[in-house]
Order: C-alpha cells, then structure tokens, then sequence
C-alpha cells in the first residue's frame, strides 16, 4: 500500500508536530506534500532533515493523495475536506467540523479502536479529551465513571503559534517594566490566568467546555456520563493539565487505580509525595505518554477519586493521535 | 483606647501588605514596632512615607504593646505569641499555630464576625479558606453547601517574598534560552505548573490541601461538610483563582447566586460572558474584594454550581483580614 500524504494546516504548531511525529515514529512515506493558506505558501517546514516548501491550499490539490492530515481549523475543514475525500484520500481531521457526525469516528487510539471502521473520514479529538479519556478509560475496569469534575489549565500552544510568540513577547514586556498587550489572546496571559476565550453559551459554558463534555461521552459512549468542566488558559507553553475528581459512584481502591493506570498503553503514573514530584508540563511536554499523579480518593466523598494528569496536547491531543490513527489504518 | 502595634513577621509579603493596609485603611496608630529574625534586623520597611527600621524578634518585646500583628511563620508564633499575650497584647496570628484550636476564634470579616469574642488570640486563616468562604457565606441564604470540589491555583507570592523573586529570575533565564533552577521553589514554575510543595499525608493529600479543608469548614461552622481540594502553584505572581463545583444538595438558580454575591461586602461579581471578561489575577491584585465570575449551573449535576473566583491572597488571605479583625477589636 502507498502512503502518499497530504498536511492541511502545515504552517501551525498542529502541522508541525504532526511532521515531527511522522519522522519520529518513522511512518513509511511514499511521497509528501503540504499545504496552508496562501499567506504561508512558499515558507518551509521541516520533516526530520528535509526541507518542504508549503503549497497553497485548494479543492483541487488532492489527486494521487491516500492520506490527507488537516489541522488548518473547522472553516477550512469544512471547505476542503470533500475535495480530499472525492479524490479518494483517507482524511484524518483534527478540528472540530465532524467530531460529533454519527457517520464519522473519533478516535483516541489505545482508548477506542475498536470504533474505527473503514470510514474514509476520521476524526481527532479535541486535545482535553483526549488527554482525560487516555486516563479514564484503563479506570473502567474498577468501575464505569458517573460524574467528572474537571478544571482543566491550558498551555497557550492550544491556541497556536501566533498566541504562543505573544505570551512570550508579553512576558518580556512585563520583566522589563512595560504594558504587555493581548492582541492574538483574548487578554494578557504572561503572569496570569483567564477562562478560556470561547464564546459563551446560553448556560454559561463556552463552546471548548462543550467540546470537552461531548466529546468525551462519545470516545468512552457513557452518553449518560454527568461533566463539569472548567477551561482555564495559563502561561503554560506546552502541555496541558487537569484536576479531575471522577465519582465512581461505588468504592474504588486508589491503589488498584494506580495500577491499571500503570499498565495502561500510553500512560505513565508519576505518583511520588515522598519527593512531592508529580506531573507537570515543564517535563511532559514532547512526550508521547500522557502522566499521571495525586491518584487518591476524595476525602469527603468515599465513590470518587482525585486525579492529576498532564498531556502534551500538541501530541496526545492532536498530532500524535492523529498519526496514530494513521498507523491503524495503514496496519 | 491607644493602639500601640507591634508586626512579628515585618519583612516578608504578609508584613509588607499588613503596613499597606494599616496605611490605606487609616488605622489608628498610636505607636507602631516592626520585628523579624537577626538576619533582617537593621533592615527597613515603609509605612506610607515612614520609613521603619526592623528590630530583632524576641520574648521581651511586647511590653506596653496593643495588637501584636503575626506573620512569620507557626514556628515563630508557637515560640513568641504566649510572650505578646502574657504581655497583654491582642494577638492577630496569621500563621497556622492556633488556627485549629478549640478556644482560639478563626476568623474571616464578614463572613463568620460573631465567631469573635473577647479572645485575646485571633487566627487569620488560611488565604484559600479565606477567599472561598468570602464566597461561599452569602450564597448559605440559597441553601448549605453540601460539597465542594475544589481545584485552587495559587500565586508564587504565597510561598514568600523570596519564592516571587526566583519565578521571575527562572523565567528571565528561561527566556534567554538558558536553564532555570529552583532553590527556594520545590520545582521550576516559571512556563509551568507544580502541585503546591507542602508535605504529602497518608491518604494522598498535603497539608496547605489539608488547612483550606479544615478551616473552611470551621469558619462556616458546617463540620459535615465533604470538602475536595487541589492546590497548584501557577506562575503568577498575586492572587489566587479558585475553580469551584459547589453542590447544595438541592436546585438552586445561578441568577440568585449572582445577586447575593453582588450584595455581599467584601465580593465584587465580574462575570460578562459578552466580553468573555471574568475575574484575573492580574485585575485583582491590589484589591481588597474578592473578585467572582461564571457563575453557572453544572450541566450534569442539576444541585451544584460551577464559580470562578479570584482574591488578592495577601489582603483577602493574610493582610487585609488581619486588619479588619483588629478594626473590629478596636471598633
């Protein structure tokens, strides 16, 4: 079988990593060509030592192509990807546009496989769910999860390149006595933390809340599954992290947790009080593996447990699992 | 009644925000001392433009003095707060030596005042506690809190004036390319996140996630209530933002929430979903209310509210509190 590839989005953080999990996990190539909007056609990017010239986009690009990786946001999903499919492309989608058509799997490998047919349409998750559900999924061997209180602290590198380049630019800004600006983020970040910039609904959840909650319901199909979630940006470069207290809803024994987790493909438990060292994205951030610690039941309520978990979500949340995917598919 | 005051504790944060209080608020002064350990002995600190020289801590200071002002830690106050009171000094500890203590009142202005007797020993809680039930007390007119999952993202200036000072110079070397280090941070926190450095106990929490658990209950006098708490360093220098899921057992409605808290002294709401404009620490540092936001039913769980709170933890949490408790002893 050949692997003629395509990236959507290659100028972004998403593209790159993408790139780089290709290389890193040696995925045989038969050729590779990648695309963004024509504001970045003719930059390059790289793929291990070779140099790729970005083309510009368009409905038309995609003859020849087996694997089609976007990651250029739902507007140009939306647009482009019936053209990728037409041409007989295999499409692997990391933005939101088909995350929730019934037609269209989400997959978070080692957690769901089993829900990836012969689709020619597969979708990524969004990055929290990912991360979460890499953890709660090996935990349903102790029991099904009820309800998930999450607070989940995002790294800037979630909303991209331009915003990461800003929290570094307010940063030095403000060590140097200055007014940092937000113009890419939705307020200054360097020094701070804001709920996440997404609109806000009726209920007064923001839509990436939303995306969390549904998201996650589907990768486990626990559509009964009670979610709190609370979205909250910090000056984070990469890697996110998540409080999560999850209510079993009958006993369960942190301890057995702890080694289902550390059995769990994909998963490291990093649970050491003695040192007080547990996860954190400084160390987690362009690793595969999603960490977890603090694994401890909640002391007012006996059902639940607490957990930490922190993921690259440029990785676990969107490159990685996309590759991944294309790994089962070309298996 | 004179108000001779004496400040144990004078060059850390807490001292500094303490004298900052006493100046903004205009407390009575009729003579003021400013102690601390031999190595800051000598050194000075300012009360509005008066400028104070430190005096070295001991057993023997307290003579002809009112309110005895403590902030340097349980050690000190375990060592030197029997000596101001055999003194006959008012004593308003801010350490954690007596908050527990049958006989000694804990106290939060506004929230729990009639808990204050004619003691001559007053403990300042812990500054999560105190930010939380700042909050929590107005909404007991909804219905009792009946649990709470609490995840709580603590600024650098709550570990000290030294610990402020290392985030700023490892995100400074970080941003030259270079490797930060951590001395008097249990972990680099600079572009990070860490689980707060305090002890870890046998059931998997640690001792900061311990006080906020205990002393909430204490001041909102509710024994039974089922607390879970997560404490995490984020590298912001000042105020706490606290991401809380509060069940009160039965439906209560997130607009009442809102009007309690926006009549409630000490509590500001901020909470403009149109705008995606909700309390900041770097909005909220200086100031003395406590700053709520994204106030909203939890989607899954009808009987509990999601809130998003931030507070100045050295005027709401240390300094400010601790002045209004000698405000009303003086009053």
């Amino acid at each position: 079988m050949s692997n003629h590839i395509a990236i959507v989005g290659a100028s972004g953080a998403v593209g790159q990593a993408i790139l780089d999990s290709l290389h890193k996990r040696q995925f045989p190539i038969s050729s590779i060509r990648v695309f963004a909007s024509s504001r970045s056609a003719g930059k390059t990017v790289r793929l291990g030592n070779t140099e790729l010239v970005i083309e510009e986009a368009g409905p038309d690009v995609f003859a020849g192509i087996d694997i089609a990786f976007f990651s250029a946001g739902a507007t140009t999903s939306r647009k482009l990807v019936p053209a990728a499919l037409a041409a007989g492309a295999t499409v692997i989608d990391n933005s939101s546009a088909f995350r929730m058509d019934a037609d269209v799997p989400l997959i978070v490998p080692n957690v769901n496989d089993e829900h990836m047919g012969t689709e020619n349409l597969v979708a990524n998750p969004n990055c929290t769910a990912a991360i979460l559900t890499s953890v709660l999924q090996p935990l349903r061997q102790l029991a099904e999860p009820r309800r998930i209180v999450l607070t989940s602290m995002n790294a800037v590198s979630g909303a991209g390149r331009q915003a990461t380049e800003e929290l570094i630019e307010q940063t030095r800004v403000d060590l140097a006595g200055g007014v940092p600006e937000a113009h890419r983020l939705h307020h200054v970040l360097a020094f701070n933390t804001f709920n996440i910039e997404f609109p806000v609904l009726e209920d007064g959840g923001n839509t990436e809340e939303l995306k969390v909650m549904q998201e996650t319901r589907r990768i486990l199909d626990i559509p009964e599954l009670s979610m709190s979630v609370t979205c909250v940006r910090v000056p984070v470069l990469r890697a996110h992290s998540l409080s999560v207290n999850v209510d079993f809803g009958v006993e369960v024994d942190p301890e057995e947790a702890r080694q289902l987790l550390a059995a769990a493909p994909g998963v490291q438990v990093l649970d050491d009080p003695e040192k007080r060292h547990f996860p954190m994205p400084r160390d987690v951030a362009g690793q595969e593996d999603v960490f977890v610690g603090r694994i401890r039941r909640d002391p007012g309520h006996p059902t639940a447990l607490n957990l930490w978990i922190v993921g690259d979500q440029l990785l676990r949340g969107a490159a990685l699992n996309a590759v991944q995917i294309a790994e089962i598919r070309a298996s």
